[in-house]
């Protein structure tokens, strides 16, 4: 069990790693900061933190465990930030979306007394907030840890501890390969999603074709909901890898588009291609889940 | 109440109809055809239908209303059969989600005694097949009429009374406009999620990244698991406004990959309009259903 762990932003997943640490008792003392006070204090009402801190270095003293859970482009000052207000043997950890950048950062800034372990918890919702805040967001989701060869096993003991404590499945990952994955099965699609978005909300045709949209367009564009910083952060910190899954996600919507300009009669194999592959992943994921029932 | 309707094609949405049609008590018989008589026999057994049917005449035959729940391929055949099988004096509508062709063969095929109203009920599945049948599937949905000068009053007045027993909101359209707007908010989503899927499953890392994929790869792939015929032959029906949408398309998603590449700091901006379009998007979704509490 955990003495202290303070959680750096308290957002939906900064909330939800509070409520679900706190239920399952797997720590004496939650601290938690954000940068506004309004959202600690409704995250203490809710139940996601023991106690509200009115800056970091309040959240940060004595804690053993610092969770980042801010949108990547505030972690580099709290890091900067940390390298002096963390307790000498702390762990730091954080749940960005893109570990290269992050992990960069925290072996440039921080000493050799306090320790960082890159983590990133595949879940979300389209709504943000503490008040979307969920302790059972982590259950059985994927979570990915990225230690490096200056990861001390100590500190990804402590990380792994809080883990198993979420009821999540951990899957170990180089910071780069982690990116390079994440860019085609996360950053991708929400492009995908805000590109589908625009192009239709700026046709002149918007205001009757909307009407006309359905359950398909609302999937389709769920994503786009979601919080243009966050969104933003991560293009900034993986711009390499998302540019490349880009190029390769224009190139084959440009072959459908000249099969379907041409009536290519093929086009019902290349549908039954992508099916296959959507139905194949699905299967897969199912049996994922029922090999692990937490 | 109708006599006698005949239900051609015993998928998903041929299934629902006879559901609902029967569970409103809007027509005192179903008669109902498809290519597999299984489905066939499936669908009496659950109910969609009064009376299995070996052929299409026999469905046709003393039928005041036929609907055509068929791929669109299948309808320029059936329309042809139907200029002879249908009684005198009998409806044809159809479900296809593209208008402009299959009006165009109804007006080649069928004689003055033989009206055709072209309709689209906006509602679907990620599943398809009788088995995913439900009589609830279009309450409430958007249900599409296209009627053209050639379209009688008294024709268009039965398929009216046909939506409102499926307690559907009638809206009317020009069949152009209709395919116009549709390729946007119908076709270019299943599109974008078949190339989405495609990307990442002919990727090398797949095997590795399909474990790291989450909700929202989820709902950005969904559309890629429906049939694969239906989606080829609405592109080969409405392939030039689908591919005018595809190109737009493609062009923003070229506009964001330069964004991305280089790092451009206003990235965040162009996400908060999509943020504030889709949230606009699902208000008025939401207040149009509010008002229409059927």
């Amino acid at each position: 069990m955990f003495n202290r762990v303070a959680i750096i932003g308290l957002g939906l997943i900064g909330g939800s790693l509070g409520l679900a640490l706190r239920q399952a008792r797997a720590a004496r003392h939650v601290a938690g900061f954000d940068l506004y006070k309004q959202v600690v204090d409704r995250a203490r009402k809710l139940g996601a933190i023991d106690q509200s801190c009115a800056s970091l270095a309040e959240a940060a003293r004595g804690s053993e465990l610092i969770i980042l859970a801010t949108p990547v482009g505030a972690m580099r000052p709290l890091l900067q930030q940390l390298a002096t207000l963390a307790s000498p043997g702390a762990v730091i950890t954080d749940v960005a979306s893109t570990k290269a950048q992050v992990i960069s950062w925290a072996e440039e800034y921080l000493p050799a007394t306090i320790s960082f372990v890159g983590g990133h918890p595949i879940a979300g919702k389209e709504t943000s907030g503490i008040e979307a805040a969920d302790a059972t967001l982590f259950k059985q989701c994927v979570y990915c840890l990225t230690p490096t060869k200056r990861t001390s096993p100590a500190a990804l003991e402590k990380v792994a501890a809080l883990i198993d404590s979420l009821g999540a499945r951990m899957r170990f990952l180089e910071p780069s390969e982690h990116d390079g994955m994440m860019a085609g099965v996360s950053h991708l699609p929400f492009i995908a999603a805000i590109a589908l978005m625009q192009t239709t909300a700026l046709n002149p045709a918007w205001d009757d074709a909307s009407i006309l949209a359905g359950s398909g367009f609302r999937d389709m564009t769920r994503l786009a909901a979601g919080s243009p910083e966050m969104y933003r952060d991560i293009c900034l910190t993986n711009s390499e890898t998302i540019t490349r899954w880009l190029a390769d996600y224009i190139a084959l919507l440009s072959t459908l588009r000249d099969h379907i300009a041409t009536r290519d009669l093929n086009l019902g194999e290349v549908f039954a291609q992508a099916q296959k592959a959507r139905n194949n992943w699905q299967e897969a994921q199912e049996q994922t889940k029922n090999s692990n029932p937490k």
